[in-house]
This record gives C-alpha cells, structure tokens and sequence, in this order.
C-alpha cells in the first residue's frame, strides 16, 4: 500500500433518520442499519483498510461519540479519532484534517468520506478511489466522485461535467454543482446525461486543497493554522477544543468546491445510497419472497408484504396480514408505520422525544 | 364476617389463550389483563376478601405457581396455599379442600371460584355468594352459579332450570347440564330463556359435598381420605405429593354435579366473563374514541381503529393505518395479527415455541 495514501472517514453527523432505529446519542453511522452484523461505519472502514494502510485511517468526529468509535473499530489508535468539541460543517473540519496530516507527510494524498452511506459495489468504488489517488498526486487537482445517477432523484446536489473532454481516462473536469433540483429539472438532468450525484466523496493532495484553502477559504484557514505548532502532539485536543467552535460554520461544498476552478470528477457506478429514509433501506436491501426485509432471526410473516420489519436479533415476532409497512422495535420502542408515509415519522419522534423531556 | 364461610380460589390453570402474554411458566390468572395493575387473581381474591375472613381464604393450584401466589398474595400464609403435584382436573382438587376444611371446621361452607374470569359487576356476584352460602348453610344442596346469557355462545356449557318455581327467593332447582351447543341449539336456549351459562362456580357445605362424593365418585375419596390424619398438619403436603397423583382425573361437573339430584342455582347478572380471547378481551375493556383497547403509558395511535395494543408500561409505541388488530408486546414476543383470525394464533404460538426448543 502506498505510505502517502490517508483516508478521514467523517462520523459526526447526528442522523435523525431512522428513528426509532437512530437516536442522537447513537445515530446512523454506528448502527447495523443494513442487519449485516456490521455498522455503516465499520463497513465504511473494511472498505477503506483494503487499500489505505491501518495508521493511514483518521475518522472525524463529534466528541460525543469517540466512546462508539472505539468500541466498533477497537484496531484504531486513540490519536487517529478526531473529535471536534462543536459542529461547524465539513469545511473546518475538512482543514482540520489537511493541516495535521501537512504536518505528518506534506506528500499526503487524502481521500474523505462519509461514514453513513452505502456502497453495494466496493470493489468499483474502490478502484475509482485508487485512480482518485493516481490523478490527484500527479495533478493539480480537487476530485469529488461522481454517482452515476439512476432515477431523478429531487433530494441531491448533481454535479455537471463534459461528458467529451476526458482530461485522462474516465477523469472529467467539472462544469457545475448545481443543487437539489425539483423533478421537472431532475428529469432533464439525467436525460442530458452530463449531470452526477454529488456523494460528498472527495480525494486530493494535502497540499493543493491546502492552496485551495488559502485562495477561498482563509478565515478558516486563520483559525486553524494557530494550531501548528501542537498538531500531532498532546497539546493538540486542547487548542482544538478551544478554537474549533470559533471557526466559521460551512460546508466544504461552498466554501471551496463551488468557488476552485480545478475540480475534477469521475463518474461512479458503485451502488451508492446515502441510505436517507427507511423506504431507501427497503429499496438497497435483500427481499423475501413476498418482498419483505426482514432483519431478526425469530420472525414469522404470514400474508404480509412489502414491508421492513426491523428487531433485536433475538426477539420473536408474529406479523400477518399487513403490506407496505415499516414495523421497527428498537430503543425501547415500537414502530408500526405505512412506509408511503415514512415523512410523517419524523414530526411524531419529535413529539415522542418531547414527552421525554 | 361468619366464620363458616371459606373460598378455593383455583389457579393451578395452564391457559393456553393470551399468548404471547400468557405462558405456561406464567399463565393468564397471574397477568394483569385488564391493565388495571392487578391480575386476575388479585381481583378475585379482593372480591372475596370483602365477605371471607382472610384466614378462610385458600388457593389450590399447581405446585410450580406457589412462588406467583406469594408474590401476588403476600397477606397469605403458606398454609393458605394448597400445591398439587399433578392436573388431575377439578373433582380431586374440590375433594382434597373439603377432606382439608371438614378437619379444621365440620361446619364449614365453601365457595369454589376460578381465578381467572372477569367479574365486572363485583356487587352483584358477592350479594350472589352470600345468599348461596345463606342457603347451603340450611338446605341439603349443591349451588352452581348460572352466568345470565347475553348472547348464543357456543363455547360455554348451559344450565337448564325450572324457571317457574323459585325454592327460595331466586334460587331454583337445577334440572340439566347441557354440554357446548352448536349455534343453532344455543340460539334455542337463548330464547327458551331457562338457560344459564355454567361459570364454574360453586357453593356447599363441606358436609354436602362430601356425603355426594361418597355417594357419586367414591373412588376420589377412597385415595385422600387415607390423607385424614396429616391435613392441616406438616405432613400433608408428603402425602398428597405421593397420593394425589393417583387419583381419577375427572371434573367435578362430570364426578358429582350432573349426577347429583341437589343441585340449585342463582341466576346472576354479575358482568361475568370467562376472558377465553383476546377478542373477548377487548369486548370488556374501555375503549377510546377510536374504539381501541389500549394498555400501556406511552403509546401514540392515529387512524387506527378496533385493535388491542398492549405493551409493557413505559414502552413507547407508534401505531398508525391499523384496523381491528390485535399487538401484543409481551414476554420478549411481538404478535402483530388480525383481531377476526385470533384463533389461528394458538398454532402459530405453538410453532414459535417448538423452535425454542
């Protein structure tokens, strides 16, 4: 594997789909949504440890969950968890990445990557990260990954590039990021057959993203570089948790990639889903027969059809008589939904967090 | 209250209904059915304590539910409890209490109850049970209550009674019992109106039932009259473990009430019901607005109708879309099934349990 290679897997999001499933002191990224006996996060770093050596491998985080990020990848060092003391979105924490590992190896080669998402073709994914790393040592150039889109999806940025100019083979400079469209333009985006989903799956040299920093982002970079000196040392969490929260809240998206003119994406068929809802769980999941997704080792279907029915492994579950629903008992509590009203879900778990409370 | 008066509480029944609330380690006369936050055996043990000295009061049940009965009835003395080492059926177990009382009191009367019906007007019943035992007090009879019908059921046995002559202010003598009827024969005893549903319940003197034993079932008491001088003492329970077993296994409906030529009855109007199914459940539960019977703290339900859900107290629960449904969150089980197909799920339960084993 090559030394330069790094990757800083991002899990601090709150993730409040899912409930009952996700709650905010253990979201998404750290459960086993897909009922593999993995975690999104671990499946994210299996994937990543096949090409990028184990000390290479950062993941960024909130302070709150460190704890679940040494329990569920026990094999990483403690100095290779981030944990950020607020969220400020992916651009400090982004730059944050970037300088410490500037100060580690100035030839590093970073790949950065949500921990929540799916990808049911690793081996495809997997080989355009490795090009990623091949372009971006040699280039001077920002690389986000381009998801070939399959339906027009209204809930993603797309990514516009020129489909005929290839600056390398499969490697295309980016026209455009254009954001979440309605379904009249989603339709023609992927008619025009120019436009990708925007995964947030980037990779790029330390030192040209560095430079991007520089050029559009320098309050950020102000903050940061403060920190210097104690990067990698023991005096490091200290200076984060007192000047992270002061860093300016924005997305990597706007602060760099919609500003830098030296964007490059390649198009990506790796069967990604950022897994957003239960009805895209159902959708990216293995089926019965009757086309249910059954996650637990003691359910019993009869006459249903077309649902999710989702529970601890050991719990014995009698279902009959229901099609196209989402029957979750997780955290101590149950859920039994129609799944073509899954966005009714979120306004009752609020209401059922607030009599918590 | 009057010395003379004692009750068997019988509890020893497996019930094989209600699953997955009811299981045979705990069956349904130690659940809190009703959600009221007693069982069906506190009730009835409440009921009877308002006219029956408490020292009078026993249980007779199976020898692995004593450990339920002194968790549920702490006011109870050992004693108090009387454990069978075998289901021999309900004529050896009556025979065993009057051989018991007939030591410690020659002029007793005895009310005979099961522990796990519903009595849902409890003032009714107890004014019932007094003028029985008034009337066992003076006469040369057996009682049997008969449960007033509110409908055909084919599930019950019937009481035919001679409806034009009262020997007693509302008491009358017993003329059949009449086995399950089909509908047809049930909607005849509906109208005929000399019919009573047979509740298992009954009231006598000690010195009644036993000289009919003698008389109707002789081959009983030939095996536990041997236990007459260790009843009451340390050594009764050697004896009944060892002798009891032998005994016929036979209900003390076919042993002595249907040959027997005393046998009175007390039409009663009293809310009776035998709780047999979840259906009959939800016929004697509160409903709320939407006609649901709901048994838990924190369940939220919308556009659901007609369905029991039941769950342990503070687990929270989502139910939506449903109609005419029973859930059932219970014993580490979760039954999700039709309320108008309940008696399938007898086998159904079965089958869950022979994977467990």
């Amino acid at each position: 594997m090559n030394p330069n290679q790094y990757v800083a897997i991002m899990a601090g999001g709150v993730g409040s789909r899912f409930w009952p499933a996700s709650l905010e002191e253990k979201p998404k990224q750290f459960l086993d949504i897909m009922g593999t006996g993995e975690s999104l996060l671990q499946m994210t770093f299996n994937r990543f440890k096949t090409i990028i050596p184990l000390e290479n491998i950062f993941i960024v985080t909130n302070a709150d969950y460190v704890g679940h990020i040494h329990d569920q990848l026990p094999e990483l060092k403690a100095h290779q968890i981030l944990a950020e003391p607020s969220r400020n979105n992916t651009a400090p924490c982004i730059a944050y990445m970037a300088l410490k590992l500037n100060k580690l190896n100035p030839n590093a080669v970073f790949a950065v990557a949500p921990s929540d998402h799916l990808i049911s073709k690793p081996k495809v994914f997997i080989q355009t990260i490795e090009k990623a790393f091949d372009f971006c040592s040699t280039h001077d150039a920002l690389m986000t990954l381009g998801i070939m889109p399959t339906y027009p999806n209204t809930g993603y940025g797309y990514i516009q590039y020129n489909e005929h100019h290839a600056v390398s083979e499969g490697i295309y400079k980016v026209d455009a990021f254009k954001e979440k469209p309605d379904l009249e333009k989603a339709k023609t985006f992927l008619s025009a057959g120019n436009y990708l989903w925007n995964g947030g799956i980037f990779v790029w040299s330390v030192k040209k993203l560095l430079e991007s920093f520089e050029k559009n982002a320098p309050d950020i970079l102000a903050v940061l570089e403060e920190g210097n000196a104690v990067y990698n040392t023991s005096a490091e969490q200290n200076f984060i948790d007192t000047f992270y929260p002061t860093t300016p809240n924005i997305s990597i998206d706007y602060a760099i990639m919609e500003k830098a003119h030296n964007i490059y994406t390649i198009p990506c068929d790796c069967g990604w889903s950022d897994l957003g809802t239960w009805a895209s769980l159902f959708m990216e999941s293995e089926k019965d027969n009757n086309n249910n997704v059954i996650q637990g080792n003691r359910i019993y279907v009869s006459e249903t059809t077309n649902s999710i029915i989702r529970v601890p492994k050991n719990k014995k579950v009698v279902v009959h008589g229901l099609d196209d629903f989402i029957i979750v008992d997780e955290n101590d509590i149950l859920l039994i939904y129609p799944k073509s009203k899954e966005q009714e879900i979120k306004n009752i778990s609020q209401k059922v967090n607030k009599d918590d409370e």
